[in-house]
Formats: C-alpha cells, sequence, structure tokens
C-alpha cells in the first residue's frame, strides 16, 4: 500500500510500505477513504519535535474496515467508522471516565505506529477506539468529508469549549482561528449555545467563517487586543480556549480571562518561555490542559453532523489525492490552506 | 507608633512611625494584638521581590477596633476583629461571589499601605474587610493566639484544598511542610475530611506536626519520592496542593496528579523557569491558581476555631515582641522556625 513517509524537515512524501496485518485479536484493519493533514503534525514538519526517518505520519481518517481481530465485537468488516486520534482500551478506568486519552493501554497513531496518512492503517483496541458511521454520514459526499474533521479538529475544539466550562448563555474567548480555533467556535455556538462568542484570529477570511459558524464578534489579532476584550466582556471573560499553542496567543488568553474563570489549552504549548502564572495566581484563574479525549465526543459529534446542527467543513480549503500529500503539508506551512482533506479511495 | 519598616534585603527594623488616621469614612484604625511573619514576607526579605526603603511590612494580625469612619456599620470600637491579608468592599460582583481577591476596590496591607507588623494599622473598606471574633477566641489566650493563622496561612492552606477540589473521602496530597503546607492538611483533614493526605516535607519536625494535623502518609522530600506516591495512590491522586512556589515543587505536584486531577497553588510561583504545561496538556489536569479570598472562609474557619475543630497554632513555634521583628525574619529565613507569631500588646 503507499502511505505517507517522514523523511526529515519539510520531507514527506508517499511511498509503498508493507501492508498492515492484524497482530492481536482486538486489532482492526481499517481501509481509509478520507484522511487529513493537522496543525499539529506542522510541529515535527518544521522541526520543532522530532521524528525519525521511515516514520509514518497522520492521524486523523475515516475509512472502512477490512479486517478484525477474532476478539473484535462491536465493527465488522464493511462498517464505515471513524476513529479518534487516540487508540484506546475502553475497559480501563480512564475510558470509563471519558478521559481515552489516558488509556493505561492507549497510544496514538504515527510514528512506529501506522499513521492515518495512508491507503491503510491498523487500529488497536478496535472496540474501544473506532465508532460506526450511519449511512448518512457514510454515503453523503458531503457529510463523509466533513466527518474527518471529527476524529481530531472538532472533537478538539469542542473540548476546548467544554474544559473551559463554557455554559450556555456564557460568554467565551477563543484565541485562534485555525481550524480548531474555528470548530471551537461552531462548538460554543452549537454545541453549548453560548451566547457571546468571541474569535480571535490573524486571517480575515478565517475569521469570516468563524462568523458563519457562529461567532458574535470576531478580532484581527493585534497590539491592544487584549485591554479591548477586557473592555467588551467588562472585566474578562469567564471562559477562554486558547488554540494557538504559543507565549503570545496564551498570554492574550490568560489576559482575557475574569477572575475565577478558566483557560482551556487545546495543544502542546510550544516556545513558551514564560508560563502566566503570576495572573493565573492573583485573579484564580484554571488552566487546563486540554488534549481531546475525542472518542468521548464521537458519538454526540456524529449525531449533530448527522442532523445538520454542525457542518465543519469549511475548514477544509484544499482537497487534494494523497499522492499530493507533500503539497498539503507545504500549503498548511505557508498558510495557504486551512486545512487539508485528503483523498485516499 | 513603632511598626516594622523595610530597608532592604534583610533589613527590617521597628521604628517610630506616625499613628494612622482615618481618610475615609469606610475606614477603622485597628490597635493590633498579635502579627505574625509570612512565608511570603521572605520574598522581598531575600531581595526576590522589590519593596522600597521605608515601605511597610506584615498583612496578618488581629487586634481591637480603636476608631471607625462614619460609614462603617458592621464593626465598632472596642470589638475585637480579624483581618483577612486583603482589603476589599464586599459589594463588588467578585466580593458578593466570594473573590474578595479580586474585588474592584481592594488593596493588599504594607507597602505605601500601612502594615500588619505594627501597633495600629489602618484598614479600608472596613465592613467588607473586617469579621469580629467571638468573646471564646478573644479572651481565651490560646485561641486569641491560634486566630491569627486565620488571617492568613490557614485560609490560604484551606483555600488550597478547596481549589483542588478536595472531597470528602478523597486522597490529596499536598508538597510542602511550611505553615501553608501544614495547614492545608489540617484543612483536608479538619474541615474536607479527605480519607487519604498524603504530606511532602523536608523537615522531620515539620512533618510530625502534617501527622498531628491529620496527615495519613508523610514523605521526607528526595530523589525518587514522586514515583513512590504514584505507586502508593495507584495512578496518582485527583486532588494535589502545592505549597512551596517554587521549580521542584510544582514539578512533583504535577508529576504526582492523577490524569483529569487538579492542581492548585497557593503562592506565587517563583524561579520556576520551566511550567510543566505539556504534562498538564497530555494528562488533562487543571491547574488553579489559588490566592485565597480568606474573607470568604473566615466565618467558617472562625467558629471551627472555637468549637475546636481545628488549632493551627502548632504552626507558631516562635513568639516574640514586636521590637523583635528583625529576629523573627531570621529565624524564618534561616529555617529556625516554621512562623514567628509577634506580641504587639
Amino acid at each position: 500500500m503507499n502511505a505517507a513517509v517522514y523523511h526529515g524537515d519539510r520531507d514527506i512524501r508517499v511511498e509503498h510500505v508493507g501492508d498492515p496485518s492484524i497482530v492481536k485479536p482486538t486489532d482492526a484493519i481499517v481501509r481509509i477513504t478520507r484522511a487529513a493533514i493537522c496543525g499539529s503534525d506542522l510541529w515535527f514538519y518544521r522541526g520543532v519535535t522530532k521524528l525519525e526517518p521511515g516514520d509514518r505520519t497522520g492521524h486523523e481518517f475515516i475509512g472502512v474496515v477490512e479486517a478484525i481481530g477474532k476478539d473484535v465485537r462491536t465493527v465488522r468488516p464493511g462498517d464505515h467508522v471513524i476513529s479518534p486520534f487516540v487508540m484506546s482500551d475502553g475497559t480501563c478506568e480512564f475510558c470509563r471516565e471519558g478521559l481515552q486519552t489516558s488509556c493505561v493501554d492507549g497510544d496514538f497513531f504515527g510514528g512506529k505506529k501506522s499513521g492515518g496518512q495512508g491507503q491503510f492503517v491498523l487500529v488497536e483496541h478496535a472496540d474501544g477506539t473506532l465508532v460506526t458511521m450511519p449511512d448518512a454520514i457514510a454515503h453523503d459526499v458531503a457529510k463523509h468529508n466533513a466527518a474527518v474533521a471529527l476524529s481530531d479538529v472538532m472533537g478538539t475544539g469542542h473540548h476546548g469549549v467544554v474544559s473551559a466550562l463554557t455554559k450556555p448563555g456564557s460568554t467565551v474567548v477563543i484565541v485562534g482561528d485555525g481550524a480548531v480555533g474555528l470548530c471551537a467556535v461552531l462548538s460554543a455556538a452549537k454545541e453549548i449555545r453560548a451566547e457571546r462568542i468571541i474569535a480571535v484570529g490573524h486571517n480575515p477570511h478565517r475569521l469570516e467563517i468563524a462568523r458563519q459558524f457562529g461567532a458574535t464578534h470576531t478580532f484581527d489579532s493585534h497590539l491592544d487586543i487584549g485591554n479591548e476584550i477586557v473592555e467588551l466582556t467588562s472585566g474578562g471573560a469567564l471562559h477562554v480556549v486558547e488554540a494557538v499553542g504559543n507565549q503570545e496567543s496564551l498570554d492574550l488568553a490568560v489576559h482575557v480571562a475574569r477572575p475565577g474563570g478558566t483557560v482551556s489549552f487545546v495543544g502542546v504549548p510550544h516556545n513558551v518561555a514564560v508560563a502566566p502564572l503570576t495572573t493565573v495566581f492573583y485573579n484564580n484563574l484554571s488552566l487546563r490542559g486540554a488534549l481531546a479525549p475525542v472518542r468521548a465526543y464521537l458519538p454526540r459529534l456524529i449525531e449533530s453532523l448527522e442532523a445538520g446542527r454542525i457542518d465543519p467543513s469549511p475548514v477544509f480549503d484544499l482537497t487534494l489525492p494523497l499522492g499530493q500529500v507533500a503539497e498539503g503539508y507545504a500549503a498548511m506551512d505557508e498558510r495557504r490552506a486551512i486545512k487539508v482533506l485528503l483523498e485516499v479511495s
């Protein structure tokens, strides 16, 4: 089969690799139909984090079950499935609590494991990991494409909003106009039904999508934006989602949080030299790390997608065949695309 | 009157200064009977934070109301009162929510304001700030001395335990055997009624007080302590209080937190070069800054002290007259004393 392979900074190639095969009785093989490139993939693409040459890439995909191990009970060959970006056994205490990202036997896709940017992928703990998609999504081209967003960015944006303790009717600030930030806006508007949704970004086109997703206020980031948002919210918002992951955005997120409020951050912070802990202390803020247990949200988000309540597909503004994955990475790296959808089969 | 004045690093002197007088109709003057030196006072004593020569010091005191402004309603001259370490108006949205440390018109004692280490102190917003003590505390020597702890360290320890979302019957780890860490143990045991209380410190004598206060397990800090606590708790504790404020203790607190758990930190972190945000992210932790709104807890803690449910007085292991405040700072700086009680009048 063909799959994307990491060879070095800014060097991702689609190559012929060995087909995956069932190893454990709880494994499944999924034939991938659609995949995506994640903003977090840019960290290794740019050399900020490290992969080794030969490592597989990708963790966002949907597809059709090709084969299952003998202990798999909940999916069978031919089922259309969606996978969260973390594999989890579904039975440990963390999985039972809905914190599948801390599964005691869980793992990420990619690296030495098979990745999501390829024709087939080995999914461990298939029962705990995969969720079947209804026909209304599997056989509707638009919804099928949109469903890829549920494997990570939509679930991650939703988790950010949930982790910030955003309530119906409340005010939430979302810092970042990448795919996750935009999906957080969509979650705040359609899933949580916040009243005031303040989106902050750098890109007018993306902020236009934020408005389309339900942002009531958008701010094109500039020097004094923090004070403007504090003024708009009469002292800051109780709920803030940080969806960029650098020093500037974390500082802004903490700055616009109301005393006693909650700031969630949905990505690993990079290049953060000084965490704003002094402000967190004096203002009695909660700073919540928020690696999304997407598996916990999938049933709800699939239902919302099926019902037409959410449509995250506008975050995909470039569609490429798997063979052009390198061009997809470059487009996202150069900010020519918000997010790339890969047509695989 | 006499009061402690800052002159430079490790140079605190008791000097004759002007008597305070009522400025605003909401002010009160309190004649101080007992005061204390706080671990946080050591930051400026050691030059880590800055005061200016001539600044006043101290923020922990109890005493008797000497005079009140014409709008003061809830205390009158002769009342025995206890003050939290922050003045607050009692009427703004944050005060009404119990977050008096974020009062829109609040302020700290000391610096250019009058301080708690002196014969008299000007208390702004007397109605919002001061709480009267019952006779059973005011006129009982032991309880009167113990009450000074309620102005900061007992309330701060309690807030740490509350902010860590500690529940009855739960397991909590408390990192730090200073006065605040010990008071956190007391709160966890007597106010919250946690079941397993794991105290971490450096000093066998202080850990003995921790056990006396209700710690079920104590650890003398050493290299592998983090892994031992993770093992003892079968994967970490859901509730962790960090009561030291440096890199090592913050790292340890985050390390021993169970995925999905909460780590509160009750002091400004100093010398923290790298906040452990990556672990906070991957483990879905909440890192909660916890400047204690002591005013919110005073009624309850006064009642607990009166009833004999809590007695934080063992944290005071050195009592000095106000005139020897310099020796008190030195004793705490050199770790010869946990906490110094100052007899003022």
